[in-house]
């Protein structure tokens, strides 16, 4: 018996297939990847010491042994301030000096300062008006899409609203319009009633596993208040990394060392239209266990086989 | 300077950045999977004598040693008849009984088996009328999301058209209301004319790299006539069979044993309207070389660094 459901954030249409989890599978390239061991490697243009195979250096923050969050020109741009028709800039936040650091072993300090970067940079490149969106996300291991392994985030600013943004905004638009509600607040009472998929509440955000969702184990972290993520305090910062930190040492124990992205979905910027009503700020965790096959690229239609609730019972912290 | 351009018959939004296929990559786990050395394992349900291990056989066809090619029931179907909201039937189709077989060393013979397999199932799919769709595609290796090794494809029947191909259609659609010509048409003439992107082309089949698409290094192989998929003839089959048999042995010598999957988009069926005079029933060949990371999940926008002309050069055949 399967069901079809739509992502109510995305309008994403996802077949519910509890039994697939169940199917065989060829032990080959199953594996994890190696974890790095070396906190420094002479190769690698992310290590301290290595400063000199970066880009301007845009941001710092130091602690006794030099620098410990690093942002950078990136040497590759996906956009760049050349074209008419989409510019922008794109920056990497070198997330810490330690070349085996990352989302698993990070301390609650360290996640701080990448959010203070995180926030710092996403603050400078919204000083320019032709800037509509910023656009600030993380892959971490090569199936996750990153090319190089020293852990880093990324931020881009655009002249345009991208559209999977836009189409979260009309959707959530479109449903304040119908209820005089915010879709997210909607959500957020739900899960908070069912209860069974919270990873984590307090009075700012509110952690779960989404049962409906394209990517299977994703994770969605909403923001409770009408803030915009560059209108967090110094206090909210190190709560959120708080969280994150907690979150990820459990992702450790359910999934290991498995590749993941970040994608922070906030507001576009300089636009005419506020979406402060209805819209939300919020983070896509999203663990890269499983691969879409041609199916979904041949349909746009996924295929769920995640229990969320056993999920985020096994994710659930303090 | 990037340049912002939308894939004709998707409208997927791709940023041209032809910079970034140089930017610096980690070496490791960017090797691909081992090639299968065995033709028969004990282990593997699809091997020839093993069909203990599979359900009930829908077709095949039969060589000297036993069979060639064989279908059977999916044991763990994306769908299945016991719903109301979505239904369909969903079997595995073997693509060749060597567990060592793959598109990148079969033989013309054995694709002309497996496209014969493919169309009988198509036909015998259809049959049922509350079906509105069928899919056809391949997954090969674990990062195109097979989850076993020996080489299948998959049919599946729905019992709607899913978002990709409706997606598809509209556009095709709207483009014959505005111009009075198919899209696929004048893709065709374009691709034609340009030649830099053609890696062949005879009275039936155009294949080409096209410039804008969101998986780098995408191959589209379009139906120059009105035929959909099940209307091919023995002929057609074989022909298209050789194709993929030259097609293969090229994309082995540029990428090596590298995953990959089939779509064959065609039209739906038992549906009121026809699409036969702007739509055209196509193939997307799709190397899964590079990983989607944080930026497109986030945004929904593709980044190209493919040079097309030169990837055509490279896998033209005659």
């Amino acid at each position: 018996m399967k069901e079809l459901r739509r992502d109510p954030i995305t309008n994403d249409i996802v077949v519910l297939a509890k039994n697939r989890s169940k199917r065989p599978m060829d032990k080959v390239n199953n594996q994890n990847d190696k974890e790095v061991i070396e906190e420094y490697r002479k190769d690698c243009p992310f290590c301290r010491g290595n400063e000199k195979h970066t880009e301007k250096c845009t941001f710092e923050i130091k602690g006794e042994d030099g620098w410990i969050v690093r942002s950078v020109y990136n040497k590759f741009p996906i956009v760049d301030s050349l074209s008419e028709e989409i510019f922008g800039h794109h920056e990497v936040m070198i997330d810490t000096n330690r070349h085996n650091g990352n989302f698993y072993n990070m301390s609650e300090e360290e996640f701080f300062y990448l959010l203070k970067m995180y926030k710092d940079r996403y603050v400078f490149m919204a000083k320019n008006e032709q800037v509509k969106y910023i656009s600030i996300f993380k892959n971490f291991l090569r199936r996750a899409g990153a090319s190089l392994i020293h852990p880093h985030s990324q931020i881009i600013s655009l002249s345009i609203v991208p559209p999977e943004v836009e189409n979260e905004i009309n959707i959530s638009k479109r449903y304040y319009e119908k209820n005089n509600k915010s879709l997210y607040e909607y959500i957020i009472e739900s899960e908070l009633k069912y209860q069974e998929r919270v990873i984590y509440d307090n009075k700012d955000y509110l952690l779960v596993v989404p049962e409906i969702a394209k990517y299977g184990g994703e994770i969605r972290l909403f923001f409770k208040s009408k803030k915009r993520f560059e209108e967090l305090k110094e206090a909210e910062l190190k709560e959120l990394g708080r969280i994150l930190e907690r979150l990820f040492k459990k992702m450790y124990e359910v999934h290991g060392y498995n590749p993941f992205n970040i994608c922070i979905h906030t507001h576009p910027i300089n636009t005419d239209e506020k979406h402060e009503e209805h819209f939300r700020t919020h983070i896509h965790i999203i663990p890269r266990k499983y691969s879409f096959g041609g199916f979904e690229l041949s349909t746009d239609l996924y295929v769920s086989s995640i229990n969320a609730d056993e999920l985020a019972k096994k994710l659930r912290f303090d």
